[in-house]
């Protein structure tokens, strides 16, 4: 059908996994993790959203079982993490990171949301499966590194981008809007959004 | 058949889980949470322990689908936390949120042991899937803002009058006694035993 | 069929269950939590890693629930904490602990992944299941106990001798090496390679 925007998804999906996975291993290298652990924390942090909202809307094969070339991917570069480490800092910058990992957040939100309207959840709890999607695998990654969680005291719009970018797509969905481009606007949206509140430095109250 | 057991019921639940959010809430603000922080902390209190045993015990759908008013009234709260922290602080006294939060811990705890005992687990079984359902959301609570979970360390009988209850339940289940009358027997029963233990300042051995 | 390979089976599982919630009473002990607390790190600690390997793959009953005797057990003591404590640091050197947790560790990791392999999933995924039924118990040990996880920052080859240990499981099932014979070899395997690593003192990089 839309082969071009198959394709477009796909490689954003990379790109989302991969974003995740090395933002469990800058956590690990900052706890001084070994091998295993750093290996155990990116794969958490990659798919550890993917995986509860699997458990509770009681999707089987999980993720991660039908795409295991990136858990091998993750493992190859946590066997050698010290190198993968360097790699990163000097290959990825601090601003690649961050686009990076915000189209991780577009796209499993709303990839969450999607597949919860699929499974005739209703909206608002559509919209909470999105947003678990999306930050669940930063919150399990900060509590295994004994830290609370970040998202939860950032008060940057990080869940809150999520949020109203899921609402969006449930919106669109409503109006029999075609799916592929309703995932890509709303992503998109999540994408825009958390770059503009993190660029003017944007708070939540607290 | 008991429309004013039934409504005595709705009403001990509405009054369980409010506790249990504003416990989120609380802790919540301790730890300077933002307001998502905030909202997935009170989130995961309330419904953390519901939706734990409905994993085990594969019951959907989860609780909190069923009843979206609770969190949509936990988000709304979220959204004004500071003012709600405010309202809580002078509304509801330390004493109210004890009785609250031991109505809580009774009527979780009995419903959670009701349903495993639905399902055909065994007693010993059921009591420990009461308990936990019972006593999760405040561990979630806990590991989420980076603490030892308070009824592991607290040394008060919390989790041990749960334990207690439970079985009351389940023995007044093999007589087949009336199921909503011993769901009240049994909750009452939590009830008063949390209070009385808290007000002697019973200790557990460690 | 093989009643003295059935047993010896039933021997190894249950030293290594004792193993197991023993490294929870220790760890309890050092928090200093109370009954209830050691109760459930105990509890947490031996069947954590078996009961995340129950809902992956959508097994039911739980281990626990058909295996109440060792709750039971468990439960019994925690009643007498201190009694326990004390018990084990008499009776169990920290040579004996050291062998059962990897006995422990070969057991729990060799029956994952040849229950995931049962349910049809791919070897890799099958590995990592193994792996994480023997080591989960520690990681919500410590999580709950507000540690990174020991197996996280340790350094020394532990999830990855049940790694290799998996490994080997997988190539003897693929070809149809008799199941008991297999998971003893499996364990034996990531029994000497434990201990050989921890008496050499090998480190991972990291």
């Amino acid at each position: 059908m839309h082969p071009r925007l198959t394709l477009a998804l796909a490689i954003m999906e990379a790109i989302a996994i991969m974003a995740y996975s090395i933002s469990g291993f800058i956590e690990a290298r900052t706890r001084r993790l070994d091998a295993v652990g750093t290996f155990l924390v990116a794969l958490a942090t990659a798919f550890g959203g993917g995986t509860i909202r699997d458990v509770l809307l009681e999707r089987r094969p999980f993720y991660w079982v039908q795409h295991q070339n990136y858990v091998l991917v993750i493992f190859v570069m946590s066997l050698f993490a010290p190198m993968t480490f360097r790699a990163i800092s000097r290959v990825i910058s601090e601003r690649v990171l961050l686009v990076a990992d915000a189209i991780g957040l577009g796209l499993f939100s709303v990839s969450g949301t999607s597949l919860a309207l699929d499974a005739q959840m209703p909206w608002f709890t559509s919209v909470m499966m999105g947003v678990l999607t999306g930050v669940f695998g930063g919150v399990i990654r900060d509590v295994l590194c004994n830290e609370v969680p970040l998202i939860l005291r950032d008060s940057r719009p990080y869940a809150t981008c999520a949020f109203v970018g899921c609402w969006i797509y449930v919106l669109l969905d409503y109006v029999n809007f075609d799916t592929v481009y309703s995932v890509l606007i709303a992503t998109a949206f999540i994408l825009v959004a958390r770059l503009a509140t993190f660029k003017l430095d944007m708070r939540l109250p607290h």
